[in-house]
């Protein structure tokens, strides 16, 4: 499996789309809020950055729904809030939306970039009137993050959210994870190990290229998906992934599909500790760290408090369409597009089940970083 | 009609697609090549040029077809070679590929950018050995060239070929255009001045859009097909409308389409002279004209010296095709889908018969720029 190729979230607006079940990320977005805000408004005050007439601002994994404009007008209120409050004037803002070459840029670029621009117009209309003019230049950027995407320090904040845990590569010497297609209770060392090197790898890449690509003081805010614990097989970060794998399993003793197919399918994705984030920063040595949370995220998705007009009627299953918007096209390549619909069936029967059981939880690792050297 | 909305070539890489019917546009670009070799090299050698660590590179209106690399990618050989010839380091490129948000840009950025970077990569390994590294970034910049795209002075290079032409909108007040489709012999004298007006207003924004954009000495190559007539209803640049509007007409008298429905059909499109070209620029005061040329490119498109493994069965149709690949996304919008097959048979019967007694060519005219103010 060529990651750069197959991983994208599944294009369009229908109903297994990513555009339309990727209200989990949005919450996560929404819950990181504060740190973002307060890495803009560092960067803001800043007074060894260089903030100029222009600000660029990226974010990396933005994907194809309405989540890959959320992040980056967050960022676009907060520094126009701050303009506002200080007298300063408006900078030109340039943002960058990346993702593999696979992700599906036109719809965002023609189903919600015009609106966007429209709503952002009136916002700005609306604080300094209608004469004002607001300068807001959007670029898609295709290529895997794991590589240099801008040119030598022309950033000045990046944000990457649920992102990261995406590896590069599906780890290499991990055939004897059999009958799993993460890192599970069952999985030998050798598995997890090489799991984690490839983590320590890609991630350690990215610092790398983000540190040549900030301007010194620049500020970057990430959340991963990642987990409490030392213990990289703990439920609290695995659980999904050995429901899916059971659902194939169960495919499997049916013989819908081949046992060795099963053994060689696994997920290239790593739910990093918050230690093992510290020390990847640490080590490479571009970034000083203004803050390293760690916070949940329930999935019941749907709940009253994120938006009442969404009335849950099976939650299992909703999620079940999450995932499948996210995973489905690496199954699609590994498996074929017959099984798909049962996989999912079987899926999200599991998931219902085991949300009865338990309220299951997502834990992310945020981290807000400055570039230092 | 909204221009910004409809204006789009053919997507995908069908046999109707732009990406299949572009070999006319990529002689043109071919045919101009000496001109932007010129501007590159003329930008290298500035000494008030910030010609830094990072050369920004645009085209405007890449469209989705091979095309969309095939400008950057001459611009990016010429530097490679003078970086080479000078001993100069290389600068990191970034490339920016312009057009309208309803362009498919999944297509270049999945389709070809992959295989392109690759093919960049082995060239600089051929010239500089095979540890030789190069980084060249791809932005796609969805948006209209008739406002601003780019930050403020972060701009080398701009290059748009055969896009100028498109105007912002369908000029006001030619309801009096009946029966044509653009300006045409039997238009009135109103007609062809608000033609002419939207013309002079688009393109001065264009060019003041791109003053803003350009660093001072930044160079611009534009190709715009037009006319060396003084006269805007020319037959060497209307001909080709003529002969759609031909088809429309037969299908009205058919009754397969509304005359009204033609009546308020025109195309949004303007073909300049050289004078008028010059007289923008002179107006608008960013650039100085270092070369203004008309060339002509055979409507043949298929002839022996371009690509010998095609062979032209019926030069018409094939040019039909081209012409279908452009217009039909503009056609749908106004007729509907069903008169688009039947329009284009006609079309091409009409292309075939004037190419029988005419060999019918297109004007170019390209300018060569440079910011100085």
């Amino acid at each position: 499996m060529e990651v750069v190729q197959v991983l994208h979230m599944n294009g369009g607006m229908g109903e297994t789309s990513y555009a339309n079940n990727s209200l989990l990320q949005r919450k996560v977005i929404l819950m990181t809020k504060p740190i973002t805000e307060a890495a803009a408004t560092a960067l803001f005050s800043t007074a060894d950055t260089a903030f100029h007439a222009s600000l660029a601002i990226a974010d990396l994994g933005c994907s194809s729904g309405p989540n890959a404009l959320f992040a980056m007008s967050e960022i676009i209120t907060v520094m126009i809030n701050l303009c506002k409050a200080t007298n300063h004037e408006l900078p030109e803002f340039q943002v960058f939306l990346n993702d593999l070459p696979g992700n599906d840029f036109n719809t965002i670029f023609a189903g919600l970039l015009p609106r966007f621009q429209e709503k952002l117009s009136e916002q700005m209309k609306g604080k300094y009137g209608a004469s004002a003019t607001f300068s807001c230049f959007f670029n898609g950027v295709p290529g895997s993050f794991y590589g240099r995407l801008f040119a030598r320090e022309s950033m000045h904040l990046i944000h990457s959210s649920y992102s990261l845990h995406w590896l590069s590569q599906v780890p290499i010497g991990i055939e004897g994870n059999k009958g799993n297609i993460y890192i599970a209770r069952s999985s030998p060392p050798g598995v997890i190990r090489a799991y984690y090197e490839q983590f320590q790898r890609d991630f350690s890449m990215f610092l790398e290229c983000r540190g040549q690509e900030l301007v010194m003081g620049g500020r970057m805010v990430l959340t991963i998906p990642g987990r409490r614990s030392d213990d990289p097989s703990s439920k609290e970060c695995c659980s999904i992934w050995e429901l899916l794998a059971t659902a194939l399993n169960e495919m499997v003793s049916k013989g819908l599909i081949e046992e060795e197919k099963l053994d060689s399918f696994n997920i290239p994705n790593y739910t990093p500790s918050p230690k093992e984030v510290r020390l990847e920063v640490q080590k490479q040595g571009s970034f000083s760290i203004d803050c390293l949370e760690v916070s949940e995220v329930n999935l019941s998705i749907f709940d009253s408090d994120f938006d009442p007009n969404v009335v849950s009627e099976d939650e299992g299953y909703n999620l079940a369409r999450c995932v499948r918007a996210v995973a489905e096209p690496m199954l699609i390549d590994h498996f074929g597009e017959e099984i798909i619909d049962e996989v999912f069936k079987r899926f999200g029967a599991q998931l219902a089940a085991h949300m009865l059981k338990e309220n299951p939880a997502l834990v992310n690792v945020v981290i807000s970083l400055k570039k230092i050297a």
